[in-house]
């Protein structure tokens, strides 16, 4: 399957597009695009929002994944930041499903927990997780997008583990 | 002006549509569509936002409001909830925006306090305020769509008090 992790915000949601399958029971990737939508800062919000909908509407519409995997949020130290995130993240659900693309969404615990095998892993312990299981030293350098990495990986590896083996075979 | 103010929710999107003149120094308010979005409660979160945005744009395109006022949230009691409205919140302001309607926002505490100068009257002050204002009982019985009346009337306020009447003079 061609999927998009997604990490949600305002002023940066980052972005990774992989291919996913299982050749003889194991799981292979292909990097297909990684990076960032980042929002001008100088716009007020409803604009921020309207970008992240065109610029994600672009990408949708070039590389054509068909399942997506978002971060969920539930529990926050910043109670101020947690609101144009989510703002954010109402309007990437909502292009996701205007163009039909299947949504799944994990928490960050679940995310690092699949990648890593430890719920509380660090941002460096998830990128050198995500270079063995790419295969490559070629992860993104933005933490944003190298985190919708891990995010894309978590739901490929859920479908592994489910036995939607299906899903994942090219 | 015809203002559409809105109370943000993922289950019930409160809303009304006013339109506001000056005359002689005096407010005077006529309630054009007074109502609420119910999202279906046995879809997933992507199919309700997508929901809230038909339907809003359904609204908007009948209506023709070319302000709207819309509630802002910074303190919340309930963490859990914040998030599943901020993201409904998001994908209305990204609505307004596509349909270049100027957008304004304002605190539970500000609106309160400019509809009946008490930052933290009840339920019940806003609503017999509001009679008076609107000088009709012909007030909302959902409690979310005379939410949204008196986020209207906030805005309308605002602008009186500001100077900016030209903007409500029809």
């Amino acid at each position: 399957m061609r999927i998009i992790g997604i990490d949600p915000g305002m002023a940066i949601v980052g972005y990774s597009i992989i291919d996913a399958q299982i050749i003889d029971g194991e799981e292979h990737y292909s990097v297909v695009e990684s990076g960032s939508i980042q929002t001008d800062r100088s716009l007020d919000k409803p604009s921020r929002l309207l970008e992240i909908s065109q610029d994600l509407s672009y990408l949708i519409g070039l590389y054509k994944p068909n399942v997506a995997s978002v971060e969920e949020l539930f529990f926050f130290k910043n109670a101020k930041t947690i609101v144009p995130v989510c703002e954010a993240r109402g309007v990437i659900l909502l292009t996701l499903r205007k163009f039909g693309i299947s949504i799944n969404e994990y928490t960050p615990l679940v995310i690092k927990q699949t990648v890593t095998g430890y719920g509380r892993a660090n941002k460096s312990d998830v990128q050198e997780m995500i270079k063995l299981i790419i295969k490559s030293d070629q992860i993104p350098k933005l933490d944003d997008s190298s985190d919708a990495m891990a995010i894309a990986i978590c739901h490929v590896r859920n479908c592994f583990a489910s036995g939607t083996l299906n899903h994942i075979t090219v």
